[in-house]
């Protein structure tokens, strides 16, 4: 068939070091994809656009509907507009699937067992984007929440469980304090949960949800939460899997899908080739799966797995008696093509 | 002198459980203070007062100024306001002071070394409990964040290190996307930091940093963030530690302290004698602490310690090889009566 053309955004700090190894990757395991690189990020920042990004990517973005990204950087400043936030806004991308799962003994952790999916709705809550300075010294954010927004997340969640023969679905949110807000998603959770009666469904408020996944993850399987909730979880659910560096994640809206690392740009070690890739591997790996090439996707995973199985690593991940193995970010992806 | 008039809130759930086992440790350890039991809670809540409490207790609580409070439950239903948020926002109680230390090998934990203590804003943010409707899909919450509240909190804080001799203060926020918000707080935080040179500072994403916190507690000393950050990082770092169950807190404010523990009512186990009363013995031994009594605070610390490493825990503790040693509340409360 004729190769999907992708928008692909190489991004800043090590994004650019991590998107060159992912791309000859992807390259080498045959995926049929064209990139169709876009000016985003640092540099269209800093040249003057508060948003971060020109027509000319919109359009390329607008006509492929896939993105594969990689970090950007948002220069210090009131001004300036997150481009994470602007893009899955503006394209709808509803749900945020962040999939983390123990790599042990390869990768160290303290949970073996830990597979778990945090589903997270990526629209709305306090990344609404919406603040206001009251007087000089006080300042609000609005957090907002709609019934169509929790009816979409929740059941993206379930249809997602049954899809991939999860088994349970656990919605956190702080309803005890936010009775309207977070209330409303917790209403709109326990509603859906009853039309998927073969999945079991639980309630957790998010700071005890969030104190139990970090001190029993394999007790989780597919968690369903608001924005800011699923930011903080997603990061701590990927670190105590071994690193953050490790995860990728899938973007989803109704005609639009965008597949990123969950880690930033780190900037403090840019250029220096030391970057970890699988993150971003890792999104590519779920794009694939996403537009359908699914033997190609299951190829990548299975020799990145091989290639981490083997001991190599780049620096972030620590592994018992394998420090002669550490490699660098484009070491790393070669060792990775070698095992296609 | 003459004892230290107490107001003395059982609470709902396993509240007068722990309450009792606490009182007469209290008792027994010679702490010169005199509870004045206070209503406040479920039944005065379902009486038709939506704030559950009532005049006659908040004349108590002004006059003595300190409350040891068990904690309450709130009934289901949206007239109902959280007894923790009116109790703090009331009574100015700022500082959210969380302590959260090993046990090991004593209690069950990943991490030996962990001694944080987290300090969280107590009054503003998502908790000053504005929220409305906007149209029967829409909802709305505002987070409220200023200039006062900030420096408060993170003064005490850097007052707290320097007074106890901790060696760093991290900030954790969200500036990255709520930049007036949690801008403000971040921006106070530097402020202050330049004035107490010999106490590191560092800042972090709530995202990173509490992912950080939870796979490496013991790279952290002080924390201090707002209140929905330390209301989440606060049962992560205690849960981590072994427990939820095991931590005190104390909530400061200019005229009245409230101390209490961290965990809520537990009505699923209530009246079954095997709640762990360790987080309000800890709480209490802060409000010892508080009034001055530090040589009654350290002994019932010392007992309590002495008891936890004979041993003895109540159900909710996993100990390898001790299962003999499992105790009732009222029980575990003997045993460190035995150790004073
Ligand atoms: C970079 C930041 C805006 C972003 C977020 O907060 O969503 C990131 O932390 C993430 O989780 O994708
Ligand atoms: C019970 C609840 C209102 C309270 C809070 O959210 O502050 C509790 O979780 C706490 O941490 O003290």
């Amino acid at each position: 068939g004729k190769a999907i053309k992708i928008a692909v955004a190489k991004g800043d700090g090590i994004g650019p070091e991590i998107m060159t190894a992912t791309l000859h990757i992807l390259k080498a395991a045959g995926a049929n994809i064209e990139p169709e690189f876009i000016d985003l990020g640092e540099q269209v920042y800093l040249s003057g656009n508060t948003a971060g990004i020109n027509k000319e990517s919109w359009d390329i973005i607008r006509r492929n509907k896939l993105i594969l990204k990689a970090p950007v950087t948002t220069p210090q400043g009131k001004g300036y507009k997150s481009l994470n936030v602007t893009l899955r806004k503006s394209l709808g991308l509803y749900a945020n699937v962040r999939p983390v799962s123990s790599l042990y003994p390869f990768v160290t952790t303290n949970f073996p067992k830990m597979d778990v999916v945090i589903i997270r709705e990526n629209e709305e809550d306090l990344y609404a984007g919406i603040e206001h300075q009251q007087t000089r010294d006080v300042v609000q954010c609005l957090k907002l929440i709609t019934r169509p927004g929790c009816e979409r997340i929740v059941r993206y969640a379930f249809e997602y469980a049954k899809a991939y023969g999860r088994k349970k679905v656990t919605c956190m949110v702080k309803d005890n304090i936010m009775k309207l807000t977070d209330g409303l998603f917790h209403q709109v959770f326990k509603k859906i949960s009853v039309e998927y009666p073969t999945i079991e469904s639980e309630s957790q408020i998010i700071d005890i949800g969030s104190a139990k996944l970090a001190a029993h993850p394999e007790n989780y399987d597919v968690i369903v939460t608001s924005n800011l909730y699923g930011d903080i979880i997603s990061d701590i659910a990927a670190e105590i899997a071994g690193s953050v560096g490790l995860a990728g994640s899938a973007n989803i809206g109704a005609n639009v899908a965008m597949f990123e690392a969950i880690h930033g740009s780190a900037p403090d070690i840019a250029g220096q080739h030391i970057a970890n890739p699988s993150g971003l591997i890792n999104a590519a790996i779920l794009m694939l799966a996403h537009v359908g090439q699914l033997e190609i996707a299951d190829t990548i995973k299975n020799a990145l797995l091989a290639t981490i199985e083997d001991g190599y690593h780049t620096a972030d991940i620590y592994q018992k008696n394998t420090s002669k193995k550490k490699v660098s970010t484009q070491e790393f992806a070669n060792k990775v093509i070698s095992r296609l």
